[in-house]
């Protein structure tokens, strides 16, 4: 597709790539034309038909939308400004440099400015910030004719008209109707029958991901937004819900491998910027393995090869171990399945799950070391004081990992703080040391190595 | 609300209790529900209105649906199964016993029985076992009054009216139509004016999860389903396309953790079956650790004090260097954004960033050590080699480990296996034993420890 473009915009074959391009779909389109040089970039986005062009802009990254919109006349950005739904236009001025909002501004339409600036003002990540204002109202008194008018009307240039918001003369969300419901009743129909007044909806303040959850949990097209007096103020519709939990997801696949979230696509991130979000949590963990490096030279005398060889196995199991728990909290805090007046029954149930693994594992190891130095060495001394050793210390390092991995999320949350990017790391950081600690105490103080 | 609902329960206060409930939506009574005591259920049920019961038993638990389905008399399974969309009577089928299985069966309709029957051979999360038959179809020949007459004739009971589907006598799907482009048209235009022909679609036998990306990349409200000779046999819907992504997250969640997916929700998940799905890892890596083992046992005369501090610091670094970079490309490949032709590139950048992060904890490290042997203990006799030998393996290690952790999960991929589940494991131990074998190489054979 691609090379296509290119030799089309090669030969100047303009009718012939404006054919080709009108053919796909903004969202792929928008890839493509991230793919060609800049320097074509503004030829080809001027070639697609207005709506097509516009739905593509909203799809592209920032560069390519800033790239285009500094090249674009007054007039041609007005058109394409003009087109825009509100909130995809206030994601894109957050993206923008202060010279290019400007410009924004400037050629947006005195009313939708009023708008944009109000929805700037939402706090980044609230309902509000989410919203769009262009959603179908109707009133009570309407017969369904009449609303359909409406819809006729104005339908046009709103997000979606598939739910439909009942409002009074105050702005007070009265109750919804969906485009279901009018296409199924009669014309004659009144709107007050047929409105549905127990409705799901969110606040301004609210936080966007619990509100995209909500929108998937059940499964609304579109969710509408009201302020403290419950007057409608927008909506979030459920393409934009499904965007911000991927974003939300993606984040949260970074901060448990310890990553600070990226900023844009892996390609668009240079390399110095991808080191940035991994070097600062490597290093925390590098520096807090110090505290491991002192136990052990703290147990000197007890450093025997054999006790040494087994400090990766037992730090891996431990490390394993707590990240099997924590990353099932999180994703479950995160779900909502898991809620923190759980704690208890969290903690209980990890413990027992804990127990079992554990034994499992110290009498699969103890195996492992009879198969090691019966069958194969055929030197048993002291065998079974190995055992022990490293039996207790899995059981222990399994259940002290376990608990922590489970406890500390919820902390996190508890404390407001995000329980991935906090969690995960200090779990790994306490594991390795608690499980060196179990490991030289229980060999030295209780076998005497 | 629970406990509202139990005081009604227990006084008989039937009536107080059906307006309580009838005010609830079904998302939530789904989980009310499995709250109340099992043997309480049925009665609760039937308090239901018939459609907000309907709606309410498809979004309960299989454990829930079986207890109804049991004590539902014949009639009344018959009932509920009649207002079920065929996707929905499919994935209850799919979680029961056989007995309920033939009950089910027994009691929908001779139709309703050959499509399930069709839908239960295509084969697990494929497209064709996640979609519904119930759309609304229309002819190109069509009027959009006559399009609002079928829709209002046979819409009642269609998944979604949304998005209609002009089908030609062969049922050979030949565009779609919006609702909204109805209810914009003029009543006398045709649809074949309107119909949009060039549709994204999917088969029967697409991957579940990939045809959910689909939805979710083009904000869809629904992507038809045609066969091989592009007829239409049904459509998938946002909604059921939302549940998939997010039962895929969770799956990959825990699959990065180590941990096999559950089937249920965290807390109906037995400690026993919770055990289960963790220990496999934990053992596999258990048992890996031998060889690092062995390495540090075949450098006993290396064992210094010293020399052992380190090792669990860097293999900590290791550790999570590595799944830094397979997290962020497991994720990349799930969501499309990384393809197995960007090997390349992948490898390439992963290196350039390993460097420069190796480089800055060498350094940090180089600081660490000067700190603790200059500054706190006064001894900095072989200071300079300490700082080298760990420098050099901190370098390595990252350097391994980010190769390590991008290659495995496009190597998986290209293999057909799952990433997430084959690669971070693997990566884990690659690196503990290159980590382990490099810094001991270099500490014996480059600086004669």
């Amino acid at each position: 597709m691609k090379d296509k473009v290119l030799t089309l915009l090669v030969e100047h074959n303009f009718p012939k790539l404006r054919a080709l391009l009108s053919e796909m779909n903004p969202a792929d389109l928008s890839v493509l034309l991230t793919e060609i040089p800049a320097s074509t970039l503004t030829v080809v986005f001027r070639l697609l038909p207005k709506d097509l062009a516009c739905e593509t802009f909203v799809e592209m990254d920032a560069d390519s939308q800033q790239h285009l919109i500094t090249a674009f006349s007054d007039p041609e950005l007005k058109e394409v400004l003009d087109k825009l739904f509100v909130d995809d236009t206030v994601d894109i001025i957050e993206e923008m440099p202060a010279n290019v909002v400007r410009k924004i501004l400037k050629n947006s339409s005195p009313e939708k400015r009023v708008i944009i600036n109000e929805i700037l003002n939402y706090p980044e990540n609230s309902a509000g910030s989410l919203m769009t204002v262009e959603y179908v109202s109707l009133h009570k008194e309407m017969t369904v004719s009449e609303a359909f008018e409406k819809i006729r009307r104005d339908g046009v240039n709103k997000e979606t008209i598939y739910t439909c918001y009942v409002t009074d003369g105050k702005r007070i969300l009265l109750g919804i109707v969906t485009a279901k419901n009018l296409m199924l009743a009669k014309p004659e129909d009144l709107i007050s029958d047929l409105m549905e007044t127990n409705i799901i909806s969110c606040k301004t303040s609210d936080n966007g991901e619990e509100v995209a959850h909500i929108i998937e949990k059940y499964g609304l097209i579109a969710l509408p937004v009201v302020d403290n007096e419950n007057r409608l103020v927008g909506i979030i519709t459920f393409d934009d819900a499904m965007d911000v939990i991927k974003e939300e997801t993606d984040d949260e696949f970074m901060k448990m491998a310890a990553i600070q979230p990226l900023d844009q696509n892996y390609f668009k991130t240079s390399v110095f910027s991808h080191s940035k979000k991994r070097i600062v949590w490597l290093m925390v963990l590098m520096l807090s393995a110090t505290f491991t490096g002192l136990i052990i030279t703290g147990f000197e005398n007890a450093l025997t090869a054999l006790l040494v060889s087994f400090i990766p196995m037992l730090m891996d199991t431990g490390g394993n171990s707590g990240s099997q728990s924590s990353a099932i909290i999180i994703r479950g805090l995160a779900t909502g399945e898991i809620k923190l007046s759980d704690f208890g029954r969290v903690v209980y149930k990890e413990f027992r799950i804990a127990l079992i693994v554990g034994v499992i594992l110290a009498v699969v190891n103890a195996a492992r070391l009879w198969l090691l130095n019966v069958v194969v060495y055929h030197n048993p001394d002291g065998l079974v004081r190995e055992m022990l050793v490293v039996g207790i210390t899995l059981i222990a390092t399994v259940v002290t990992a376990k608990v922590f991995g489970c406890c500390l999320p919820m902390l996190a949350k508890k404390l407001k703080l995000d329980p991935a990017l906090i969690a995960s790391p200090i779990v790994t950081t306490l594991v390795d040391t608690t499980t060196v600690l179990i490991y030289f105490a229980v060999a030295v103080n209780v076998f005497g190595f």
